[in-house]
């Protein structure tokens, strides 16, 4: 049996799982980042906390997401806005050097599209998006059957689309950007909350502005959801994040403002052909792609990895 | 020497051309779709030119573009508006059964973007962006170095993207589509005139409207085209049909508006890393694009061709 490690390391927290080729965990364990250490002691207690958590086990492989444009070659943590001070760590090569296993790198919502292809809804699947709505809204594309990472490594962001020209200001400095429309930072904003959880639960209650701000919330991703039906056409969209969770009622209301104005913004046979779904993962998605991403790889190179 | 033979039924004309691997064009030939015959009638017809024309000249595959949603496998003539009909009529059968060779079927777009792949701007690139600017707005992906069809044969359908919420009426039905704001139609009849090319040379002389309605179309346009920067990252987009040509005053506003447009709704990253150009095909680049078509499904199946 192979086993393999994924790290997800984001702005607020790193999470390790070991994961089998079905995607099954058996382990896991995270920790904060804490920005006020320089990243090369975070990454000497990660290692420490790693060989704590496989101790006999044997892992094939290690796969690591993080946020930003990500050069799999380059094996670096690339410049982001959640990782302040990270940008150029070569952590690949320090992973390699620690645990004399391949190492890879993916941008965070690219390695959430390869858990969905390979653990979750997208099995068997040839087209398809993942699309994270979180404190941001990020995204991934697997087309004919491969992660689809563009040019420059910018594939997929389809949070800085713009889908309402001239609309709210992003932090990206844009105007209009799906993401500050619809993520859990916008619709917190919009309903003069300090959270989205708040406003799903104000919603579910009735209040009558929450239900306005996750309607309006919604019927933006519709558009880039509709969108992506009428130019990508794929057979699959999973939405995971933050925003997705919560008290039912509350994102009922996102979500059906979503698919309204999906079916509106598509025609009828890539809208029939698509099953939007929100992801059956709930914590750990991140780590776990990373080790989808590992799997991956490893597959492509198994003589390596045996 | 292969010689492949591409042909382009259009919703007004039928283009054939014989080329060669380069994508030069040997010989051609256009003739009108007249829409009270039979598309029965139309296919003897073509047959026939298509033995003109070839004469003594061997092929080693036809390819054909046509417009609409192509299942390849099916060599079928799909649903289009364009081609009132035509659905369901087995081309490639008939084709084959006269010419005793390999032919395929794809959408025009789609044959399009294989056309600057293997013969335009497009050499050794491996993600590229084809939009076809004329009576309506189509496209073509090529995506990870191979044509990118969607799950539903509908993939690439740029010009039912909703660009403008809310927006102009669309013939498809929706309201916004990139089309209904940018197309030659859209053009015409913002400035109220009976063709684009006409808003062109009036906007070449400085009538105002005319430079407005150009600009608007060009801002609309570039929307779309930053979106497919960021979510597609390509390193190339070309542009080509009907409305990109013209008197170079005429387009030229047209074409800053766009850019403009496509820098300010993009990240500098993924801006500068693409090149964004108008094709260099005048005409026959739907009929070259069948070629090539002919000519990239022979290579897959080398053995069958030669």
């Amino acid at each position: 049996m192979d086993f393999f490690l994924g790290i997800d390391i984001g702005g607020t927290k790193i999470a390790v799982v070991v994961a089998d080729r079905h995607g099954h965990i058996l382990k896991s364990v995270e920790f904060p980042v804490l920005h006020h250490r320089k990243p090369q002691v975070a990454i000497q207690e990660l290692v420490r906390d790693i060989q704590v958590l496989i101790k006999t086990k044997k892992i094939s492989a290690i796969g690591i997401g993080t946020p930003g444009p990500v050069n799999p070659e380059s094996g670096k943590i690339p410049w982001s806005p959640n990782l302040p001070g990270w940008e150029g760590l070569a952590i690949c090569r320090i992973m390699k050097q620690n645990f004399r296993v391949p190492v890879f790198i993916e941008n965070d919502a690219n390695a959430a599209a390869l858990c969905e292809k390979h653990f979750g809804w997208g099995r068997g699947k040839k087209n398809l998006v993942y699309i994270t709505i979180s404190t941001g809204v990020g995204g991934g594309l697997i087309l004919n059957g491969e992660l689809y990472c563009g040019s420059g490594f910018n594939g997929g962001e389809i949070g800085h689309v713009t889908v309402v020209p001239n609309g709210n200001l992003c932090r990206c400095g844009k105007h209009g950007c799906l993401e500050a429309h619809s993520s859990g930072t916008a619709i917190a904003k919009a309903a003069k909350q300090t959270s989205a959880k708040l406003v799903k639960e104000a919603a579910a209650r009735g209040d009558k502005l929450a239900v306005k701000v996750l309607t309006d919330a919604g019927r933006v991703l519709g558009i880039a959801v509709g969108n992506l039906l009428n130019l990508l056409n794929p057979e699959l969209i999973v939405l995971g994040g933050g925003v997705m969770k919560g008290p039912e009622k509350g994102i009922g209301i996102f979500w059906r403002a979503m698919m309204q104005s999906a079916k509106k913004e598509s025609w009828s046979g890539p809208f029939k052909k698509c099953r939007i779904i929100k992801t059956k993962f709930r914590d750990h998605v991140g780590a776990l792609g990373a080790a989808a991403l590992a799997m991956e790889k490893c597959r492509m190179l198994n003589a390596e990895c045996r």
